[in-house]
């Protein structure tokens, strides 16, 4: 094929040969006016909220979520297909545009790349959308912090609410990985620095204020989220909040600027909202409603994309942002892989490049399983099948005909090598699919459902499994939840991303498996219950040798190391 | 007098009514060409590295240093001062421009007030210089907590340099009033979190990274500073550097735009640049070597400020930052008071505002004394007063003659009531002095002094003290550094500003007392040795009612309670 027949290029290199367009023009496509362009250098902006606002009565377009199947620790390549299709679109006359989650800086330094599409299909400036960027991240590990130390103030100087300082569940939090932060004694060494207790931090993007960032629809709604939040409770188990510590007016402060979506282009110079990343498994895992809504006002079509697989980043889209956005998703594109179909057939990791149909076919079951569940929420579905450097057409057609044998249209999508051009099929079948068939769009359960039985319901319904268990521990919190009135809540499932079941090694499409839930964790201010199925790691460590050990400038000052 | 008679309107809504330009309008002024112009909104941008490196064979334009006399804890009006004196000059008709700090964003959660000067004489965006800025600070702390997850990750995997977890110098920091993490035990929770040991948070603008970025020359030099830096000791005293934990470039790619210097505006649209706010006791205390020497090739004027009173700032301005970065100063404008003068003169808070003219005369002493003192470095002194509501006309000129009577120029200074045009006559001596009198700057100890000597030098010369005393395990770090080839260093006096003394209730002129050396810290990369002679609080913590209660967006969005 043509493009492994040039030298591979890095994302960096391709990156760095990227003819940007000035932020402005970038704007105008989607006639932005200039007042309402925030710039942040001359290819970043963030949009101004009275024109976000002035918006409102536009009709919306066409809302297209990318997922996919059950993903390889190496990823299928979600943001490669949406920035591709986002391409294709535009290529084809339409106004289009991507909303796309920001990526987390700390994990740079250990071992994960950047988050910005690859090869042809990416966003640009790469480094700074990977680094500092706007902004965002730094003001979220702000607000959060500036919580926590509230409350170690308000012990500090009067406790007059009876927190127990056994019972907060506010962590610290900073944009790093960094295991020796997990677990903290703070306030320590003496009567100036306060009462002695047990803390710790997460990474950023596991902050509840950053899944509030993102589930906010505007400034009044962020501060109100931002007073539910629950910090920890008193002696007898009262919930006490942010609010009650006077902490969301300030908090919003800080807030104010990182809640505008920051606008961005792909390498084809088409606009693309980059706006919050929660954390896919202990948050919802999509960009923030904010940014899907002006863009739904801004263009006719909307390409955007939910963490992991679509057991997890659709499920949760659907029944938390969709739901309480108001969101009505046109249709979703569903990214498969060669290699994912051959690792769920059972190929170990270092066969996966060798051609094996029989494996493809017997990894077929968890495309066909994650079909049938987006089907599910009534929302027409298109599978893209990926490309990779070595996959042939044949194995690449078969998995195009395992799509289309459970009546599910499918398209080679070659986003990373020919960027837009390459996705040309899939974007005329999204167009076609949104013109011709109606999306039906419900949630998957409705809200009044117990907790209990929710999670039974996306464990059943989705992942396959008999049922769900807990101990008893456990089962009393969803009581407890219920009780103090959160029961309404949607939950907001977290196990691992690499099986349908809660058993990382599981492939394919697993049955007669059960879902032990091991713990439940309330983000009132989020407006969701994190129901905790496997082991969730929310502050990452370093590698043996991180990244950060060979990332530095050159001799013409650009950044070498980081991809 | 006609400001009084006018109802006082406050800092915020004066700043609200500005009328700002757009900062590209500004950066014209300077002659700084389009695209060197880095924006960060309309108001804010930063300066392009290629565009300062392409100055460098102008030549420099007059270097103003803006001191004060031993302040009361409510500040003597510094930056209102340098704000105004800038106004004026470029009022006057003279290309001028301002080099300023910029302010820590956790003490304004606290109960301190924005740091952007005052009345008429502020620079804007105030807000927005106060909160997150251009994100230099956040840079910083990213860039030092990168380093601590580097040094914990370095002992978790292998400890290869034998660093002793229990001498690990380096501490974590956060922009945050956080008394809570002072002192904390790290790395708890077993095998996986590492190793436990002592650790603590130091606010952001402690950070030794802070004042590295305040004193490199460039980014090469950056990079090399931050390599020197030392973490820590091993068993055997030997000292540990970031470089060989190969942070140097990773923590360099964090910081290369926060190295560039943030223009933005005054009240009357005149040019500052606002960069770098190292803590003037455990650092040197003024804006950035890069945003000076850039402001020196694009004006005539320059007008700084430095820390404190001149006994810290002033000496630290020239024996640190003027020493390294060869900077030549033409005139130094000390800033008093009425009020400062009637508190060293023994006057309670309570009756500062009621007339005396007996404690101006008792508290003479103390101007004098700074006079003198800034005398020693061969650089002219003009004395500003700076006009606070309530100040007698009579009063003021009393202190004028003070001055005069020690053979300073003085000029009565009304820029908070006034903005530029009420501080003419100070500008015009400027203006004057830098024609008639040539500064024949020389720092005041030649660095191959011991540093017990420039300790010494330091002490006497300027505190007016008879001597240091120290402990012998201090007496035995100043021999440690020195062996270990750091005694080439200048030293970094921490000690109280509120006295000559290290006593901070000894006011005016003290002489008779010994300034006891409780410690000396290292800061091999920020090229300085701290000499501690006093309480150092690095990390400060909220009051019993935090501003932060009171800090809002109100209904049109704008921030409430911040100053």
């Amino acid at each position: 094929m043509e493009f492994q027949e040039q030298a591979v290029r890095s994302n960096i290199e391709i990156a760095r040969d990227a003819k940007m367009k000035p932020i402005g023009e970038i704007a105008k496509k989607l006639d932005i006016p200039d007042a309402a362009v925030i710039p942040y250098g001359h290819t970043k902006a963030k949009i101004a909220l009275d024109f976000i606002e002035s918006l409102k009565d536009r009709p919306n377009g066409k809302l297209i979520l990318v997922t996919a199947i059950t993903p390889t620790p190496a990823g299928e390549g979600k943001t490669t297909t949406t920035v591709g299709l986002n391409d294709a679109l535009n290529a084809l006359g339409y106004r289009a545009m991507a909303a796309l989650r920001e990526p987390s800086l700390g994990p740079c330094f250990g071992m994960k790349g950047g988050a910005a599409g690859g090869g042809y299909a990416q966003v640009v400036p790469m480094e700074d959308i990977n680094l500092h960027f706007t902004g965002d991240f730094h003001a979220i590990t702000a607000a959060n912090n500036l919580l926590a130390a509230m409350i170690d103030n308000h012990i500090y100087w009067s406790n007059s609410t009876g927190l127990d300082a056994r019972r907060i569940s506010w962590r610290r939090c900073l944009d790093m990985n960094d295991r020796a932060l997990r677990s903290i004694a703070s306030s320590l060494g003496g009567v100036a620095n306060g009462f002695p207790r047990e803390d710790g931090f997460d990474i950023t993007v596991a902050s509840e204020v950053m899944a509030i960032l993102c589930l906010a629809s505007d400034l009044k709604d962020l501060e109100r989220r931002l007073g539910n939040i629950v910090v920890g409770q008193t002696r007898d188990r009262r919930y006490v909040t942010a609010k009650e510590l006077n902490a969301p007016g300030a908090m919003s402060v800080l807030l104010k600027d990182a809640l505008l979506p920051n606008l961005v282009q792909t390498l084809e110079n088409n606009p693309v909202f980059v706006h919050g990343g929660p954390f896919a498994n202990i948050a919802h895992g999509c960009n923030s409603v904010m940014a899907t809504r002006a863009a739904l006002k801004l263009a006719d079509y909307v390409v955007t994309e939910a963490g992991f697989g679509a057991d997890l980043g659709a499920e949760k889209f659907f029944d938390i942002k969709c739901r309480k956005a108001k969101l009505d998703p046109a249709a979703a594109v569903i990214v498969a892989t060669v290699r994912a179909l051959k690792h769920h057939g059972g190929v170990a990791k270092e066969d996966l490049k060798k051609p094996n149909m029989q494996a493809i076919e017997r990894g077929a079951a968890n495309l066909e399983r994650h079909i049938r569940n987006v089907k599910k929420f009534g929302v027409p579905v298109i599978v893209a099948v990926n490309q990779f450097l070595g996959d042939s057409e044949e194995e690449m057609q078969r998995v195009v005909e395992i799509a289309n044998a459970v009546d599910c249209p499918a398209h080679i999508s070659r986003g990373w090598a020919q960027g837009g051009k390459g996705v040309t099929d899939l974007a005329k079948c999204v167009v076609e699919t949104c013109a011709t068939t109606k999306s039906e769009f419900k949630p998957l359960y409705p809200v009044e459902m117990p907790l209990w039985e929710k999670t039974q319901t996306v464990a059943r319904t989705i992942y396959g499994a008999n049922g769900i268990t807990a101990d008893s521990a456990t089962r009393a919190r969803f009581n407890e939840l219920e009780d103090a009135g959160f029961g309404h809540l949607p939950v907001c499932m977290a196990k691992t991303q690499y099986s349908f079941s809660t058993d990382p090694e599981k492939r394919g499409a697993p049955t007669d498996h059960m879902v032990k839930v091991r713990e439940v964790h309330l983000s009132a201010g989020a407006e969701f219950v994190v129901v905790i199925a496997g082991d969730i790691m929310t502050m990452p460590g370093l590698p043996r040798i991180p990244a950060a050990d060979k990332i530095h400038l050159n001799e013409m000052g650009q950044i070498e190391g980081l991809f």
